[in-house]
């Protein structure tokens, strides 16, 4: 015991003479790539081993789980963890190395659960792990491995407990003090982060927020992102008859409900993007002129992308970058009629749209839900929260049922404040000139409910290749991305410290 | 074998002697109803074992089945069955009585298949018929049998073959010589009818055909229907990306195929059921002044409907019987982003919407094709026949996918003829004045295929109750409505031959 006291005595002592000065980057990312060069069999067996318990946030015994395996994996490591628990909420991981005083926090958050899978999608089970490598090998850099979260999110939490790992074994202390905060319901909409972050405010204290989740750049190369668009999902559901009808007996008398929705639906947004939705774009902040620099330095990747997605035309006429810099109103699911090989020639008692809105600062969920149904209202529609009774649907002749879901507001950091600037360098230490810089993700992060809770700058790094088909059915990570992941996040620990003016 | 030849002369003799003079009306209703009320346990012994047979027109081991068990139950009854047979359609079983000369032909049309099923809907196997009676017996007139088929058609295939039993147990020959014409794939558009009713041509002349199908006036009563709506069915895609993309990163770049399938259907029809496709009414033949006039003696049931079927609006201001002589676009089914509990928060790969047209005279399949292909065209869009290429979809900023359906033209028989005037005489001896008398049926029959191949006028008698869930889940059939049929069949039989100046 004595002997084993003495040791991480004079190990703390070593760090800290190394932390007193910039770790040299070359000598580092040297040290970094020989280290996952020697353990990529260890690094694959544990993230394969992650990545085969099921974790959709719902699922209750599945998502404890993860949480077990997730607390073996960072005590293992000889981090200090605690369970953040609320009511009706899966686990929330919180983790810390032990801290040194003079030094800034960096809460590094990523999420453990998974979009819910149509199992009929996949080419395999989503929990069992599967490599396609030409060669049979982790060298081949088309290398995938594909499973449920492979690229969104547990990815991240295995990159950043490996770049802890490549770091100990260079004997190189971090610069500055490292917490990792794991959730376990993002992919359900975050709806107990807000109060997790307030009831557990004193353990979460940190000076910078880290969002570890998302993809790279469309070209391949990393990026750093300084927000995300907000999030609220919607379902609207259109009634017709109480019981299916014969077509040919009630068509055009009846009312369609398939028709209704679709009408709606053309009255909510054009084919072109827009959102026609009174007022909605009237919260919109403008973006900042180093926002609008920042935005014309992103590689175009349209071109490719519209070859590769096979797009004939896109919504609108700016680029992707820009284009998700503005909120979007997205149809994610429609259905009325029923399913099977041929439908009835029948009219439907319901159908259903599935909308997610896409935020920008200053809007709020709260906003886009007062200013739908103020639009849906003044369309003649009575709006129902649950599913209409008979005698409700005969007295409105415009009903809907329209059913919110969770969400967060959108957030953005700014991209030349000290501590974005002192992020970016460090990363630039790894990436070199290639690193692009983008004001906000298209997709949403519970980024902002940092903000608010804790008026602190929030910044997302993230590493899954764009082409990862997250939300989706065989999704997918590049084992590159995985190791330029690590790669980058030894970078950011070993240097943020000392870069932070 | 000699006794049984002179019973057999002895009643030819009986009955001609009977058919030289109408049967007496009040004689007739007698014999049949005690034929029924002593006969149901068989009766309906012989529709359940029919129902249970599955009957989907592509689920060919069953149809054959269907076939062989209608062969059995016509030569039972004493009729010559031929089956008539072209390549890759279910057998068509035509069956006649031995005919006698200087008589009127009249052939009765049924079909024995049925709609396709979800059997998640179904509170029971849809084969499995199930009888739900709040006494336990076939007396309640509420009673009613559940089992795909029950009200569309096998009960007509019933009342018929009964019909026939009870006049020959009242030792009363029908007036006119009788054939029936048994479809096994009405269900699924009659796609080789037309082919079927020209090479058979010769054994199939009639002076009349009569289509028995469909439903009884909502308000229970019988009624009489001089034509149906044409039919043709239509399905089209739009799509968007290649691979469903999360709709966070891509989310107002991507086109969105929802979104424009949504656009697409806001602009085939108003929420009004006017369709706005150009020059669609162009082809629509007026209402004579006979129908007209008998349009206004059509029992108004769109109050009680209404709220029966929960109904807030209609779709128009014509009352239901006024808006089927106007042809329909009707959206039978819509999807897109997959099936399951929750929706990933994703821009799908395609959107398709399943629509059936209901055409009135003079329109046709062919007319609307056209008229709806040249619209799409004129809007921008390329029409491919089959799934889109990736070099398809990068060609057409703007691509749908359009697959047609079987169908058939519509069909009217002038309501004033001397054969329609024949018909309503015949029926009201057994109806009296509470016969309704309609010049359409909402829904689509194959009488045009008749009509056009024939020359001969065609005529609906439906014996169904209207609320038999015909063409969805849990179809029933009231035995109310089986009794009456059989009735109504037996008096048509007995009499029409006479009445038919």
């Amino acid at each position: 015991m004595k002997t084993r006291h003495l040791l991480t005595v004079i190990f703390l002592i070593s760090n800290l003479s190394l932390a007193q000065q910039p770790a040299n980057p070359a000598a580092l990312n040297n040290a970094t790539r020989s280290y996952i060069a020697q353990h990529r069999q260890e690094i694959m067996r544990e993230f394969q081993d992650f990545l085969a318990i099921p974790n959709i946030a719902t699922d209750t015994p599945n998502i404890q789980k993860n949480a077990d395996a997730l607390t073996r994996m960072l005590k293992k490591r000889g981090l200090e963890v605690q369970i953040l628990k609320v009511e009706g909420a899966p686990p929330v991981v919180l983790a810390a190395l032990p801290p040194l005083p003079d030094r800034h926090t960096v809460t590094f958050y990523a999420h453990y659960d998974g979009q819910p899978v149509n199992k009929a999608d996949w080419k395999q089970d989503p929990w069992l792990p599967t490599l396609v490598s030409r060669n049979g090998s982790f060298d081949d850099p088309e290398a995938r491995i594909y499973a449920r979260s492979a690229g969104d999110d547990k990815n991240s939490i295995i990159e950043l407990l490996t770049a802890l790992d490549a770091l100990q074994s260079a004997q190189i202390r971090p610069s500055v003090n490292i917490k990792f905060l794991f959730e376990g319901e993002e992919e359900a909409g975050s709806p107990h982060l807000d109060e997790i972050l307030s009831r557990f405010g004193p353990s979460l204290q940190s000076d910078l927020w880290v969002i570890c989740d998302g993809p790279t750049n469309q070209n391949g190369e990393p990026q750093l992102v300084f927000g995300s668009r907000g999030i609220v999902t919607v379902q609207i559901t259109a009634f017709g008859p109480n019981r299916p009808l014969h077509s040919g007996h009630y068509g055009n008398w009846a009312p369609n409900p398939i028709v209704e929705l679709a009408h709606l639906i053309s009255r909510l947004r054009t084919e072109d993007a827009e959102i026609t939705i009174p007022h909605f774009y009237g919260p919109v902040r403008p973006l900042t002129a180093a926002e609008q620099a920042a935005l014309k330095n992103v590689p175009n990747v349209d071109q490719q992308l519209r070859k590769e997605l096979a797009l004939g035309r896109v919504e609108d006429r700016q680029t992707l970058a820009e284009q998700i810099m503005k909120p979007a109103l997205n149809l994610d699911r429609i259905e009325g009629g029923g399913a099977g090989p041929k439908p009835a020639n029948a009219i439907p008692s319901s159908a259903t749209a599935y909308i997610d809105f896409r935020l920008v600062p200053d809007q709020t969920p709260e906003i886009v839900k007062q200013q739908l149904e103020a639009y849906l209202r003044s369309l003649g529609y009575f709006l129902a929260g649950k599913p209409p009774t008979d005698a409700e649907r005969l007295q409105h002749g415009r009903l809907l049922q329209v059913v919110w879901g969770a969400g967060y507001p959108p957030q953005r950091t700014p991209i030349d404040a000290p501590v974005s600037q002192a992020v970016i360098a460090a990363a630039r230490t790894v990436t070199g000139n290639s690193l692009a810089l983008l004001p906000s993700l298209g997709a949403s992060t519970p980024s902002s409910l940092f903000e608010q809770q804790f008026k602190k700058p929030v910044i997302t790094l993230p590493t899954a290749n764009y082409d990862d088909n997250q939300h989706a059915a065989n999704e997918n990570l590049k084992l590159k991305n995985l190791w330029d992941g690590i790669a980058l996040y030894a970078g950011i620990f070993a240097t943020v410290g000392s870069l932070w003016k």
